[in-house]
């Protein structure tokens, strides 16, 4: 039985009441809550309760009261790098509701692509996207199937950096002498708007209003980030403005740019939330800060009476592990030292996916499970921070999210046959479970040749989960077997383990005749095989209670050093630190 | 090099050229098309060919003149009985292009559902559909989905039988006392439209108008299949109006209702196609007849210079072989003696995928990828019909779909793993592999329960795959083992295979207290150990030369006659013909 007190308001709006009690008992299911959003938000926990059980499906007797511990709990889309179908978008929405987070944050411009029709400025679009973009009806669909999940969609043009696309279409409001082309490459780039001509506020003027009316939400985000200076310094006419107007440097103009974009935004109704470099001391207190950097950027904000939202931390771009995330806290580092009223303008957090790496297909793989992480702590209270139970769970719902639909799990299966270029991509996939991403920048750094937007996605650093969970479990095997705890139990287990990832590359150099993709893959198979053996190697001297010879020591030193060095495949074999750990323990 | 002569239609039409030449050699390729069309479909076959090799990508040199044997290439999906959304339309649409389909056929209600938004007659959808149909809005971006592709959209609105959610909204035009409601169970039902009513037609002229401004395809469906007269026998002023209109029985009433109604799709500019009943001694050359009855009444309208599609032997909801479907042929049978000028008239063949036992879950599987055999027959010559390379090039196509983002293979163990109710579901899958879902109408006849359109597709019937590829590749083994092809190598595989079976059960069982939707499972795991131990016995027999005493037998026949009939689980266990043949020939 779910009752529910009034309708929540049809677009959701930020701070509405999520609170909802649930109670079941052997006599039924009752769902109470003050909103429609509420009531959403319990029927998401009612159906994580279902069991299956030998009788049938079933709900443990319970009783809950729950409600979030922040407003504001998103996650960003970057459409701009790599275009993002919408009815991948749509299945992510699905996924957000049933983790209970209420803001998609769509970051709809790039220097790689101007991913939204403007019918006022329609050069935008057509110069601006190479033909991939979202008209304005599928963008109000999508609202429309946001709101019906009580998430709020906030619209991100970022500027007057990230900017390259917006220039391709109109090269008058740039700062350098053009032409523009959209950027095949990825980075931080010269680009950027001229926040010294009326003409560019004129523009965005007349864009800002119309996609005010478009997305309904109270926010806008005008982005902000990355303006490397480049063509501000190279144009005489911009250093002189500054000079003029007494802006000091870049960062004053940027100041200025963005305290003139804001009072569009404020005139079109709208309050701007901006990155981290939009926070300048003369900043009105009606914006919200987007941090990048960290909580001391939002203690800095809500010192000065800004609203802030968590994003450092919550980079599920650059492939760190859902223990990293799920550590990382709005109200954490600088943040905790503030009073109760400073805290109350930290709104939340949102997941970031920038999609310099990622595509339709394997998006969903670099988003889940590890949201739901993320979606825990914005959540949840703070003091719920037990990372084994967080992972337990965390695995349960990425169950649940495929039979939402979601391709984070059924993806890698057919990602893994293209690569191995066969039905059978068995041995592939022993060496794949136990990789992941190299982490933070260094894809880019380690790439054989520049990746451009350009570049397929089809390889194993592609395919490869951003977290291994195999390599975890091992970890905490090692841990335990070195503890002694469950020691013969463990044993057997890390030799079951070993022993498959030791012969796995006799069966898996075979198949690298047979497609390209696996050409980069062959030396680390080799690697892990060889790490393998040192494990067992490890064990044998440990349970044998004997000691290796230096030469075997040094040995092991230089696999574990290789294994560190992640070469031109870009992915770590992440079992390695924990065979590290047996070779020392051995070697001791 | 894409060379095109001309566009084509922006809304593709029956009958457009789809020709095209393909040229590749060392120095590039080429693709020549009279049409866009053309272009679009060589672009296919390009995809096709992409080969990885130990060097990178790469196509096969090769010359191809290509064009389709028929022009109408269709594939139905009811969205009546279970309402299919857009997301999972759309990706079969991608499925379509792939294997060069050009119709599709949405047969958009039924007794279960009205799924259209209707502006004129609102009723129909807010109360024939609880609250899933498509707007309008919806379906024009659906047709310039498929137009994209290459793809026709032909609308089908089920009349004057198959019609309750008609009815629920506008009971006055039934022939029945009412009230009406949506139906929840599957079969053919009584209620029908009132033939002898002027309001019918008004009601209809409305409607019909309405769609075919909607539609800008030139074929407009209006079903007319099963109507069981029941309504119209039990109605003493119908009956009077079959009297004093000489219309002799209820086929005369239905023969006058099509013509009414076909003349109002006429007046709207349209033609009009229904299913093998409005086929009528009296009707119009102008129609066109879908056939669920066989090539016989393709060649009976083609004689009454009426044009015809097939769809019997193309009805994949009912778990056939692909072989199967692939056998069938448009101008086979009956049709086959048809004069060249009559046999013009077989425009060409449909899949259809009636939806009582599917879900956007399990809908790929089912419609994947034995369509794309159906295609072939469509699109190849007729005498292109070796049944293991059609099998060979099957499961390579179903890999390219499975990249497109279809999940006839990514969904099998999502829904293997809800079932065993653990993330380890290896048990489950080998028997899995090797059932098949019950043929035909069989289903509905085994049920414990009577299904409805509310019950969940949860169970291992609807996991379980149309058609066993385990099975058919271990049918191919006995026979060939049996006829001393490969002996050795094939007594080693089957020994391999068996041993698995037999020994699963015993690991499987222990599970079944996990999981309630395992329970009907426990005595198929069973049988089919026992298979496999019956299989191994005979095959002891036959390698040692030695002979089964009779009671061994008569306890293996007893084995096959329970293999041969399936109970509740409702499912097939596909390797017992081929255990058989094994048994047989030890008993011989």
């Amino acid at each position: 039985v779910v009752h529910i007190d009034k309708a929540s308001k049809e677009i959701p709006e930020l701070g509405e009441d999520e609170s909802y009690t649930l109670e079941v008992a052997s006599n039924g299911a009752k769902l109470n809550a003050p909103t429609t959003l509420g009531a959403l938000r319990g029927l998401q926990t009612f159906c994580q309760l279902v069991e299956n059980t030998p009788s049938g499906f079933a709900v443990p007797a319970v009783s809950i009261q729950d409600s979030p511990r922040f407003p504001w709990r998103g996650l960003m889309i970057d459409v701009g790098r790599h275009f993002i179908p919408l009815d991948v978008l749509r299945r992510n929405l699905d996924g957000m509701e049933a983790v209970k987070l209420n803001v998609f944050h769509w970051h709809l411009s790039e220097n790689q692509g101007f991913r939204i029709e403007s019918k006022k400025l329609p050069k935008l679009h057509q110069l601006g996207s190479d033909g991939n973009f979202y008209t304005q009806a599928e963008v109000k669909d999508l609202i429309a199937y946001a709101s019906d999940r009580g998430i709020r969609v906030v619209p991100e043009f970022d500027m007057p950096g990230h900017s390259t696309a917006w220039l391709a279409a109109y090269p008058e409001i740039g700062s350098g002498p053009g032409p523009y082309s959209v950027e095949r490459n990825w980075g931080v780039m010269d680009p950027a708007m001229d926040p010294t001509k009326e003409e560019t506020y004129k523009l965005l003027g007349t864009f800002i209003g119309e996609m005010a009316k478009l997305f309904p939400d109270k926010y806008f985000h005008i982005g902000g980030d990355e303006v490397n200076g480049k063509e501000w310094g190279r144009n005489p006419k911009v250093q002189e403005f500054i000079r003029s107007h007494d802006l000091k440097n870049n960062a004053g103009l940027q100041a200025y740019f963005s305290d003139r974009v804001s009072r569009i935004v404020s005139k079109n109704d709208k309050i701007t939330v901006g990155w981290d470099e939009i926070l300048q001391p003369s900043a009105p207190k009606t914006i919200v800060i987007q941090s990048w950097r960290g909580p001391a950027s939002l203690a800095q904000a809500a010192k000065q009476g800004i609203h802030g939202i968590l994003s450092a931390g919550y980079y599920i771009d650059l492939n760190h592990s859902a223990a990293e995330h799920y550590a990382a806290d709005p109200l954490g580092d600088a943040a905790a030292a503030l009073t109760p009223e400073e805290q109350k303008l930290v709104l939340g957090g949102e997941a970031t996916m920038w999609s310099e790496f990622v595509s339709p297909e394997n998006i969903d793989s670099r988003v889940w499970p590890r949201t739901a992480a993320i979606a825990e702590r914005l959540w949840s209270p703070q003091n719920v921070t037990d990372v084994n139970s967080m992972y337990e769970r965390m695995y349960v719902v990425s169950r649940e999210l495929d039979w939402l639909g979601l391709t984070h799990n059924s993806g890698y299966a057919p990602m893994l046959r293209r690569i191995a270029n066969s039905d059978d991509a068995s041995k592939l996939k022993i060496l794949a479970d136990v990789v992941e991403p190299v982490k933070g920048y260094k894809r880019e750094v380690l790439a054989a040749t520049t990746p451009t937007s350009l570049a397929p996605l089809n390889r194993l650093v592609d395919a490869s989960r951003p977290e291994s969970e195999t390599a975890r479990r091992f970890g905490i095997a090692v841990d335990e077997y070195l503890a002694g705890t469950n020691k013969a139990q463990n044993e057997i287990e890390l030799r079951r383990w070993l022993t498959i990832w030791r012969d796995n590359d006799a069966a898996l150099q075979p198949l690298v005749s047979k497609s390209f993709l696996l050409v980069e893959v062959a030396p680390l198979s080799t690697q892990l095989s060889a790490l393998a053996a040192s494990g067992l190697d490890s064990l044998d001297y440990l349970s044998h209670g004997e000691h290796p010879a230096d030469a075997w020591k040094a040995q092991q030193q230089g696999l574990m050093d290789q294994a560190k060095t992640p070469g031109h495949a870009q992915v770590l074999i992440m079992v390695a630190p924990a065979v590290q750990k047996l070779v020392e323990a051995a070697g001791r």
